[in-house]
């Protein structure tokens, strides 16, 4: 197995950093990024700061730090434009026999950022020499904090972002626990849909989990409205198929 | 926000220890499992030692350790005796002033024994006394090993264990990306069914991920009749649903 006690030389770590606290870290993850050379984070170009910098930032020892703007516009071409140069920039530091780690919130590899640098870096670098370290994700954070399992037995779960809603609403007739993401400015309409269907008293809304403006909706109701932030997950427990 | 640096007398934790390596514990797990007065470990009637036991003995410091047994058998109603068993312990030990914590690989809200343990001290503990702690569930850790990105853009997770192959075979029908956990004994008729759909280059087979007899196959034709363990982990790249 891999070595992962600490970043080895031209080396490069693919590390989620959990959904915003930091003793929700692992040790592997610690291990490496604080014996890395550098330190890739991706910051969206609507943010002030990269979130997964400020999670890290107790574990740092100097190492360079390159944050990475990219764009939040849904356009293919320039999110591989702007992936590519990222690519370029992990590639020059392994050839110079430097250890490089890319940070994401959350799982690297669950709806991350890392999908595209994954993709640009593929054959420029030996597959021996890329590691992934998992991340708490914002599903498991959102339910820890709820404090609900999410399945049993037989259950399905299905994961899904809230844009597509009739992918959303065909999603509630094929699984026991749905999970939705990136709830924003959805919220209104996917809640109207859960309410149709008679299962507002069974939804949960985490807003931000683990970080410091975490919110908790146990009971759609007491939103009245609320203009919710991008970072929200709902969890709706559909149903249960036991054992048979 | 709780405080999870150390363990809180009369609190109970439902900590998630990871898919097997002792690097993937969560800072949080271990600051309670190190200060926690008794912890609760389960362990199947067809175990020779807990997994889970085995995974956080680097951070335990003298604490009482209570080995469950539970029935591997399928019967509700055995299920429920024994969990009941167990919170009747946690509930004692609470009472006393001490603080519990109940640790199972994996994630504690994903396919644990943890849901009944949570089941069964509903109303006895002050909801504000039980905190659960997320761990690396099997299918991170399976698709770390892998390397490969889960999902982006608009992709739909299904995670389902392998037991209906007919869920399983409709499931395929209505995500991008689907995890199927305790492959095992199903392992030959998933295998066919993914051939069927002509999905085999795009499956991936993961067997004890971060454990000792890790076993990793990027091709299926690699297996050759092997015959898999309970903690088998299959990932299907199903497709793609970009942004609209």
């Amino acid at each position: 197995m891999t070595d992962f006690t600490k970043a080895q030389a031209g080396h490069l770590y693919i590390v989620g950093v959990g959904p915003g606290a930091a003793d929700l870290l692992t040790i592997r993850a610690i291990n490496i990024l604080s014996t890395v050379d550098v330190i890739i984070a991706p910051r969206s170009s609507l943010s002030a700061e990269s979130l997964a910098v400020s999670v890290v930032r107790p574990y740092l020892r100097g190492q360079e730090l390159v944050e990475h703007i990219y764009p939040m516009e849904r356009d293919p071409l320039q999110t591989a434009q702007c992936w590519a140069q990222m690519a370029d920039l992990a590639v020059q530091r392994l050839a110079q026999g430097l250890s490089v780690a890319h940070i994401t919130i959350g799982d690297p590899l669950l709806y991350s950022t890392c999908a595209y640098l994954l993709e640009q870096i593929s054959g420029r670098v030996p597959t021996e020499n890329i590691h992934v370290v998992s991340g708490i994700s914002a599903l498991q954070a959102a339910s820890a904090v709820i404090g609900e399992s999410l399945l049993t037995q037989n259950d399905r779960l299905m994961l899904l972002p809230a844009d597509d809603l009739a992918a959303v609403e065909s999603a509630l007739g094929c699984c026991e626990t749905l999970v939705i993401y990136k709830i924003g400015e959805r919220a209104q309409a996917v809640i109207e849909m859960i309410r149709r269907h008679g299962l507002a008293q069974n939804a949960r809304l985490v807003c931000y989990a683990e970080q410091e403006r975490e919110q908790i909706f146990t009971n759609l109701d007491d939103l009245n409205g609320n203009r919710l932030g991008y970072m929200s997950t709902m969890i709706v427990h559909v149903g249960h198929k036991s054992w048979s």
